[in-house]
């Protein structure tokens, strides 16, 4: 168990602001304690005998053994929260629960009254949920330490929601359904504990089977993908992250003050960390409940069972939808579904057993389905007919899962009343929905979950490189004029060996003839200045400069630039060895910093593919070979660089190292806010960065 | 009322073969029409003496004034079923609805019998349902002509389905939720009646107001195109259309032995006839529940209205998923919910009331929000809290949108008991589901069906052209001993006004250069025989030929294509005028016929957009201006014709033209099986086509 146990499984618990007046959180918090917790509650408030027949101390520290209270619930007025925070921390208390609100979700003052909150915490070493949050339960000791209406019912499911609405909708709702729960989080507003500290505690809980999330931002987005990376070698992580959408990304900087981030990091720093990310509350919970429910399954074919065509064909197309694939059966399988059905049942999948199939005759197309190896998993479609018993069915299927122990998920198309058939499946941990298309989704989650149960995290490669020479350049740059750095800074690629044409910036016409020279052949020039963003549109890059050329060009090139703009800081031109660019495709390969992830690698082919299709990918950096490769499988015009309309295959791992070293490049520096390699030219015999522009964040 | 009016609303209707027999199809019928039909039920049965306490008659024939029966069920075993429906054409009887199976569902002799069933129908003017239905329904007479288990409740739901289990699944589960239907068809195999009929039908009946469908194919798309846009212009069609993916579409072929067609075809085709597409069971209903019990709203702004902060963003999200807009209040709106709310609630779309808000404070914030005229729907987010009640919630909401008649939404997220909110919101049309994406789904259809309905399908404009030239080429062709055409056939395109190069096919030296004087400057050659497609591959064009070259050109030409294929048909020697490719882009228009909705027409850009992006566009042809149009906005690559990356943009209406044109073409000659023009070059100036294939089916 994690260092957050005692805060979900506390003997002694007591409130700060405890009372009687009808309506006060402190009343309704110190009556969901007295309601079920078996362990010892104590009333804290100075302005109060006593509060529900409990009698209330003045300070925390009068408590009888104030050392030993395991967790302290702070339900105060604002103004003295800090304060009570403070006497807990000074008492010896490790946890408190903060639900007071007027903290960093009210701006100015709350901010301010919320640094001071973290200061105490990191005083004491305090574990603070909150504040602003709705409180905290666990139901193996009947912890409520909420101030909602309704405790959980028992179960394996640990929840965490930034919302605390949320976390009293999610309770109404599950307390009709067969939904239970080991431990419930109200995160607040984060200010100690956030979404990384839980995910470890309950990664580290054996009776979690599953953590759900409802998170508006996640505050560290490197923490939690080292952490939920690990644990979700063993638990499942399903998060609804809100604010995907652009409008729901304003929505929520607006509710919570938080700095939402991009959705495309979010996209990526979870899918990276391993999280299964859920579109809707619905999807959180069908999600949930098969992963607590079932086994992961060995593969990814479905066998469909039904006594109906209609619904087995909608189940298909569920199936097609999702990730998975259409279990192809065995000789054997079909051989023995032609002797245990009737003739005019259907014996591929989906497994038709006819409108006339009594619970027994599923019973045996389902056993035999389960025994064929290529069989990973089965839905159990049933329509209401006269001969079929949902009851019966349900037990069935409920014994045939247990005794094969594959993945099972069931849609009984009909009414809910009348008979317990629900139950049964529930009680067996298989979901049922009447739509299929749910029980199969629910299916895909398990599958997922099972490739990221497999996946093995490499570290990223260290590649030896220059690091001295690349800091040199960054340090120089970061006290220079402009922040922006052009070509100039190729250099800082060379540093970190990603190959860059031969070629020098120079600062008149005779250098520019001498590196011509060494270079060789034909040149290519370019205008050097951060005041030019776009150097081709004003005539400042010049190709196939014959070398009796150069200096010529040298002098045109400056007078373009003065003449586009006069006061423009020019630093020179660069001479530089021509590439041939028909002979590969021009990427992309750019990074930004992330408030939340950090530096992110970008990937891409150029031109329309970026411009217009925006046909990009991204990893949180740094990202290690698998990683990388995975960019390129992710970019829809890849095949153009693997030799697509008869083209010669680009030299993959070449590119795939490019990548491995950019993202190392900007890990060790995190003072590049923005880089971008473009083109890098990918050729059948290498790639080749021929531009850059970079963007350095002098503050850090 | 459409021709089916005394199907759904008959005054009498006989069972043919009505039985007490237990657990047969023929006493489940006539058990049922007992049950509740208002009208007379008469039983035939030559083997029975009564069913169920009605007489048997020996034949129909028998009943008295047969001839005034108005529906007949024919449940007889499938070797007598065709003369059973005979009898009751000859009796002068004009709807049977055929539940006995055993016809084109199980090949071979099934298969004949069908085709005999059709053909006694055409004989007598008989409406057949089925064969293999489950029977149909209709709640206003509480007629129940099924052999299933349960009636269905009163309602403004009509409801067709390919499958008749999924009927039975439906019934069950809408007899504990607030749906009701007004008729109900399980179509069977559809020998007669289909899915178009019963769109007329339902759409020219004024209780009808939804029309759900499930369906496995569609019999003659052309007729479902033409019926489904004239009904949804009063009356919404929604249909899940199962087997989509590839696996479900294989599914759906060995079930029903139905031809599934393409999927590409059916989502043309169903969009184009004004049909919308539920991808799961959940969201048929969803759909249905929502349009009719709201009106359409008169924009796509969303204003939501919640007590908390975070259900508000996962709203918000929702609106950002769906194709809505959050609306922007006006200043006044904005003043007004500053004045009736308190300091801390957001004032801002999404409107948050704050959790101690009670139900009239949501009123005040929900009227103000509706008297805005940038609010187009709203939707109403509610957590349990201690003060709200939901109960009182729900009357206010229904009162609002009555008095408004705005569409609403609602997510009610709690518990479901205790409580009769849902009934209220149900009452009053408004939908309620936990989960608010669904609510903002639901807002989704009635604005997409609002669009369907404000369309005006405009008639494809008939260009001048020369059919007979046209057509004597396709007569020409179908005679040949291939019945692929190339090049050689680019007069079919000039003779619908189809922009090609000046050229000429010829078959020697001598004409090769007679024509290229003709024509000028350097010419473009290609070798012109059906057996060699990929003419460029075998060095088989040549390009910017001189006039001096013209001769020895067409010698090479005849000689790579005999090394190539010794017995290779050669047609001769295209000639063609040389067009500036480099000054256009390369498009692809296609067309081939599809087995249910006919000549399909498709659009997209030439190279990588469509073989690696796939990146086209498909349309039932012959299309209209607009529908043309709207093909160009389908394609994601369209931007490069419009001057993306500083191109001069291209000229679309000749673009749009052409489309129209090979669209008016092939609409006209049915016996075009395929017809590629690759590539169609689209340049500032106009389109030119200067390549195409066409296959031409010798059997039409």
């Amino acid at each position: 168990m994690g260092r957050l146990s005692t805060l979900f499984a506390p003997s002694r618990v007591a409130v700060v602001g405890a009372t009687d007046s009808d309506g006060s959180v402190g009343r309704a918090i110190t009556r969901n304690l007295l309601d079920s917790f078996e362990g010892e509650v104590h009333a804290v408030n100075p302005y109060k005998e006593s509060a529900l027949g409990l009698s209330c101390h003045d300070e925390i520290c009068d408590v009888e053994d104030a050392g030993g209270i395991d967790v302290a619930v702070v339900a105060v007025p604002p103004d003295v929260a800090v304060d009570a925070v403070r006497d807990v921390g000074e008492a010896g208390i490790e946890n408190a629960v903060v639900v007071t609100a007027g903290f960093g979700e009210t701006g100015g003052e709350g901010a301010a009254r919320e640094r001071d909150l973290r200061e105490v915490a990191e005083e004491y070493d305090l574990d603070v949920v909150g504040p602003n949050s709705l409180g905290v339960m666990s139901t193996p000791r009947g912890l409520n330490a909420t101030f909602g209406d309704v405790m959980a019912r028992e179960g394996g499911i640990s929840f965490m929601s930034q919302s605390g609405a949320f976390v009293t909708a999610v309770l109404d709702w599950a307390a009709e359904r067969d939904v239970g729960f080991k431990d419930i989080a109200s995160l607040g507003n984060k200010a100690v504990l956030d979404e990384s500290d839980f995910v470890a505690e309950w990664g580290a809980d054996p009776d979690t089977d599953v953590i759900l999330g409802y998170l508006e931002d996640v505050g560290d987005g490197a923490e939690f993908v080292r952490t939920a990376r690990e644990v979700t070698q063993d638990t499942p992580i399903v998060v609804v992250k809100s604010g995907r959408t652009d409008a729901g990304a304003s929505a929520a900087a607006s509710h919570t003050g938080a700095m939402a981030g991009s959705e495309a990091a979010y996209e990526a720093g979870l899918e990276q960390a391993g999280v299964l990310r859920a579109e809707s509350v619905q999807e959180l919970f069908d999600y949930a409940q098969i992963l607590s429910g079932q086994p992961l399954p060995d593969g990814d074919g479905v066998a469909i069972v039904t006594n109906a065509g209609g619904p087995g064909v909608m189940t298909t197309d569920a199936v097609g939808d999702a990730d998975l694939s259409l279990a192809e059966f065995t000789e054997d399988t079909k051989a023995r579904l032609g002797e245990v059905l009737p003739d005019e049942a259907n014996i591929y999948n989906p497994v038709d057993v006819l409108g006339d199939a009594p619970a027994e005759r599923f019973d045996v197309a389902l056993e035999t389905v389960l025994r064929d190896d290529n069989v990973a998993m089965a839905v159990v479609v049933a329509c209401p007919t006269a001969v079929v018993d949902f009851e019966e069915l349900a037990e069935t299927v409920a014994e045939r899962q247990a005794e094969f122990e594959t993945p099972v998920a069931a849609s009984f198309m009909g009414g809910e009343s009348g008979t317990n058939y629900r139950e049964i499946l529930s009680e067996a941990g298989i979901p049922s929905y009447f739509d299929p298309a749910r029980a199969v989704n629910g299916l895909d989650a398990l599958h997922r979950y099972d490739e990221i149960q497999s996946r093995e995290y490499a570290e990223p490669e260290r590649f030896d490189v220059d690091r001295d020479r690349a800091s040199d350049i960054v340090e120089r740059a970061a006290r220079r004029e402009t922040n922006r750095l052009g070509v100039e800074a190729m250099d800082l690629l060379d540093a970190y060996g990603i190959p860059t044409p031969e070629g020098e910036v120079v600062d008149g016409p005779a250098e520019a003839e001498r590196v011509a020279e060494e270079i060789g052949g034909e040149v290519v020039m370019k205008i050097v200045s951060p005041d030019i963003l776009h150097k081709s549109d004003i005539g400042g890059v010049e190709v196939g400069v014959a070398p009796e050329d150069v200096r010529d060009t040298y002098e045109d090139l400056v007078v373009r630039a003065r003449e586009y703009q006069r006061d423009a800081t020019l630093l020179g031109v660069q001479v530089q060895e021509a590439v041939d660019l028909d002979a590969g495709t021009e990427t992309i390969l750019g990074t930004n910093r992330d408030p939340q992830f950090g530096q992110l690698v970008l990937f891409g082919l150029g031109g329309v593919f970026v411009e217009v299709f925006e046909d990009t990918t991204l990893r949180v950096a740094p990202v290690s070979e698998a990683e990388a490769r995975d960019m390129l499988e992710d970019v829809d015009s890849t095949p153009l660089l693997r030799g697509a309309r008869g083209r010669e295959p680009i030299d993959e791992d070449a590119l795939v190292e490019t990548i491995q070293r950019l993202s190392q490049l900007v890990a060790d520096f995190p003072a590049i806010a923005e880089l971008d390699v473009n083109p890098l030219v990918a050729a059948p015999d290498g790639v080749t960065a021929l531009d850059l522009q970079l963007t350095i964040d002098r503050n850090s």
